[in-house]
């Protein structure tokens, strides 16, 4: 098992990674200071996973709250219904949640342990790959308005997070590409010789080789970390970690949620960042060849779904949180492992971009 | 016009106190870092003062949303519809927005701005006494859920805070009263100068003698400000700000909220912690009597309703917020000017105490 530290002075936490944690009583033990806790999951996840962690959690006499399974229910309902359960249980201050499924169960149960009685504990076990790689990691906690995604929420750090490799043997295979856009991430904006073992690993990580997984996600967090500790609250560099995200945010709304996974449209926003980075003369063709290169072997989608021939992406990337004051900044690359946010691109390269990218049906 | 900061390092503010302020553009402009600006206020409020403060701020185009009148309004539902509000105007991370009204105004804007997009920038312009001593300053924000009040929340400092003293001239006689309850709570805790300040002033605060409540404002803050600088998340002395609100919570709960208003339990409670202490030993009958005079004085409610004669106040106090794992911690007097958190009261006494207070209608 490896442990790293997310280092936030008072609010700093550790990162736990390591196979079966999930069930080891005593790793929990450690970081729960209260008698009260709740975990949180979905359906999905709990009928895999929340009678394991009950037993773990034996000695704390865990209640347990399964949500719906989807994104659709990340929103302020389910929020106050949590808050609901918790009250009935007379749930106090010291009490810990824990969210045990991907980045929705995450992200709303950071978001009511933010805002419970103004702020409790909570702990991170992600159950899925981009969650144990991203979401669980930087306190970033949210739920959804009906005029926009995570428009509500918190900044909030957890007490621990706990990545179990062991639970990514049922993930579905969509899901674990959609972890690994998030992992070429971390290579591609700041970290070249994590982007070099990627090259050489991608088979064995979507083979899903149990060494090869734990240290990609061991090296991510401890990329995301650095950029969060630098950065807690989103006022400089922890915008590069929205590499991708402006073009991927245009295609998951053109689409409407969940019809292709965030990581999905991730993937092929780095690819097409890439290609504007490419296009403006910032990286070789070299370059731009790894990155797609990497996209395939990792069976993320290579072109924009069929659905969006006829929107206007560029218009859907105006409205992105990134854009201030109508101006749109892009997050770009500078070579391979190191990214830059830019409001200083050529808009007609930006439509060759998104026209090499519309020619055809997307899916790989 | 004084101006009184509370250092809470990087998110320090400066508190303002004077007449007129809300007529003040250049006092405005100075903490409004950004061109989106909307006001929320009540419809009560909004009829008095909205249409000056529009145009005091006019050079930012303000936008205004105007909210239903009442603690039954200070939900998840209407906060999510001020974030409807702010997502159809196209407001960005940089926006600001101002809380024009009471405790629900304040605290309602509060959370909304702790939560839009994780955070933006909000200020108080608190419009009754009570906001304006208490409720404004030190960061705290919240809805109420059904099944308790304040059980949603975040602490999140404002960038300022503008109380107008001649705001008061509009605030119904009462609603004094309830604020003034707050104002002779920081002599009774922390300031007994201040307390006997109050024994000669009194008089004049209930007549609205502008001097008298501009001085009253800033000798409450300046406490509050002390308190809240030295225990920003409430871990410790900042629980000495709830002497009296364990009666209180127990007589609004057994009441329904908006029978007594919150100041007015709040003068009740703390004349029931006052005869606590003189039980136990710790305050003379003379200090007793003081506190007792200043209530009467203040225009407070000096025993428990009549509605309450069957209901078993002792229950309802054990449901506090502060109470830890079911044991009950109180707020007493040890000296006028000396108030601590103890659990080591005698129940007998409490129980003596809860007679006392119970004989006969309590409105004054």
């Amino acid at each position: 098992m490896k442990e790293l530290k997310v280092e936030l002075g008072e609010r700093s936490y550790s990162i736990f990674i390591g196979k079966d944690l999930i069930s080891s009583p005593k790793l929990f033990a450690k970081v729960i200071a209260s008698s009260q806790v709740m975990i949180i999951s979905n359906t999905t996840i709990a009928s895999l996973y929340l009678e394991n962690l009950l037993q773990t959690l034996a000695e704390f006499r865990p209640i347990s709250y399964v949500i719906e399974d989807g994104e659709t229910h990340k929103n302020l309902t389910v929020m106050n219904s949590i808050v609901t359960q918790l009250l009935e249980n007379k749930f106090s201050r010291n009490c810990t949640l824990i969210a045990l499924g991907g980045g929705v169960v995450g992200d709303i149960t950071g978001f009511a342990a933010a805002c419970y009685q103004r702020g409790v504990n909570y702990i991170q076990v992600p159950t899925t790959l981009l969650a144990q790689v991203d979401s669980s990691v930087g306190g970033k906690t949210a739920v959804n308005h009906a005029l926009g995604k995570n428009m509500i929420g918190a900044f909030h750090q957890p007490q621990a997070v706990f990545s179990d490799s062991n639970v990514l043997t049922t993930l579905p295979e969509r899901e674990l590409s959609a972890g690994l856009a998030e992992v070429i991430k971390y290579g591609l904006i700041r970290d070249s010789e994590f982007f070099s073992w990627l090259e050489a690993n991608m088979t064995g990580l979507t083979a899903r080789d149990d060494e090869s997984l734990q240290y990609a996600i061991e090296r991510s967090c401890q990329n995301k970390a650095l950029v969060v500790a630098d950065d807690e609250k989103e006022k400089g560099q922890r915008a590069l970690l929205n590499f991708g995200h402006t073009f991927a945010h245009a295609i998951e709304t053109g689409l409407g949620y969940g019809s292709w996974l965030h990581g999905e449209a991730v993937g092929l926003g780095m690819l097409m960042a890439a290609d504007l980075s490419y296009r403006s003369g910032w990286i070789s063709e070299n370059d731009l060849e790894r990155v797609r290169n990497i996209v395939v072997i990792a069976g993320l989608p290579l072109m924009l779904p069929q659905e969006l021939m006829n929107t206007n992406i560029r218009e859907l990337m105006s409205v992105d949180k990134k854009a201030k004051d109508g101006e749109l900044f892009l997050v770009l690359l500078n070579g391979i492992g190191n990214a830059v946010v830019t409001k200083d691109f050529d808009e007609k390269l930006l439509q060759l971009t998104l026209e090499e990218f519309s020619m055809m049906d997307g899916m790989s």
